[in-house]
């Protein structure tokens, strides 16, 4: 038995999101369904976290356990083609026992891209988020950086939420940055995320941005773990795991 | 009466081009749906030209008119409103009842997009042409010479294509350039275009781009009208309708 650990970047725009879900096209099924062809056999893939519906990734990683021996060019190429276009092997690698996707993450950092301007741009509307209203960084800066830290996340959860147990979480780092032609970038890390969690954070700063909110409702929702005094859930397409560090 | 000029962006993607088709989702039909929306009554609009299914465009231009009185920003507000996403209203005029999308044309500006690097980019396979192998920007600018000026452009047409008479066009420059990361970008401008016009153009460009082809078969074409001497018609998705010039 070899472990394979798989980066793979995904357009989540046609996925019913990562996970195995009854009758819905998910990145999980496509996955696994190449990897059963392969093998001839049923195979499970295991991640490093799932994504939401319509959420995208640029690096996410995946592991799984194979009795085939291949070099790692001739796993990229045999899986590549039996995927659909929407899914890309971006690297893999032979890992040893002890590497588990989800349980050896150190790491992960999410990136959330806005628009902001009158207009949004047809060939970028599935990747970004279209603001009209002017937000400033200056307010968002400032309100993110009361995020930051370990606290209870309980407010930046989904009500729906299935975490179960601790809703401890530590966010290193929020950063956020103009990139010309008004876009706004917002990069997250943190050492694990809630359900919906980058999106209420990315929600919440977007309404503060706006002067619709004031930054002291992060610190009220951190206290009272009450996800009513924050913002709303920002739209799920203009989010991207962008990477997991191990 | 007013004589109302649409510039329109479209992302190609999910219409089977631009010119009305039974049963199909075309971008006229699209625009007339939501103009015949707003005027309760059966609007027609007239294009620059169409574009072939799954072609983009950054600034097509339409024509219609209308009984109504309207600014134009209310025109592409109301418009807007009706439309899909993936069709997005760029700019609205009023012009005199001389000028027509069609006729009144000058130039036409199309852009290819090719990514030439052993992987594709997932978040924009719905916008370029991925073609592995190294292509030689030498020999394409060198080909791409030969196909200026004026001639009859009969071999570089669609052997379905159904224009009709005179097939002599004037192409005014072809420029190929790089954009970084495995970025070429070819941009072809003319007085006119046959049926998959530009895409054979390009086709043939890679073919002698990757060494397959030289580029005699371009005055051999030209010569003797022969299709089969030129190379495949390159897929639509890489294509841009960039601007047509009045």
């Amino acid at each position: 038995m070899e472990r394979i650990k798989l980066h793979i970047a995904y357009d989540g725009t046609n996925f019913a999101g990562y996970q195995v879900q009854h009758n819905q096209r998910t990145v999980q099924l496509v996955v696994e369904r190449a990897l059963s062809k392969m093998h001839r056999q049923e195979m499970k893939v295991y991640t490093s976290g799932r994504t939401d519906s319509g959420v995208h990734a640029n690096d996410q990683v995946l592991h799984f356990n194979s009795p085939m021996t291949l070099d790692c060019s001739s796993w990229r190429n045999a899986l590549q083609t039996l995927l659909p276009k929407d899914v890309k092997i971006m690297h893999v690698e032979k890992v040893d026992e002890s590497f588990d996707a989800r349980k050896s993450a150190k790491e992960k950092v999410y990136r959330y891209q806005i628009i902001n301007q009158r207009e949004y741009d047809v060939f970028k509307r599935l990747y970004e988020w279209h603001v009209i209203k002017p937000l400033s960084m200056e307010r968002m800066r400032s309100a993110a950086k009361l995020i930051e830290g370990t606290h209870d996340f309980t407010a930046f959860s989904a009500s729906k939420s299935n975490v179960k147990g601790d809703k401890k979480r530590t966010i290193k780092s929020i950063d956020i940055w103009e990139e010309g032609d008004g876009r706004i970038i917002f990069e997250v890390r943190g050492n694990g995320f809630l359900t919906h969690m980058v999106r209420i954070i990315v929600g919440t700063l977007v309404e503060i941005g706006l002067g619709k909110k004031d930054e002291t409702c992060i610190t009220q929702a951190l206290e009272t773990l009450n996800r009513q005094v924050l913002g709303l859930t920002a739209p799920s397409h203009g989010l991207c795991l962008w990477k997991v560090i191990y």
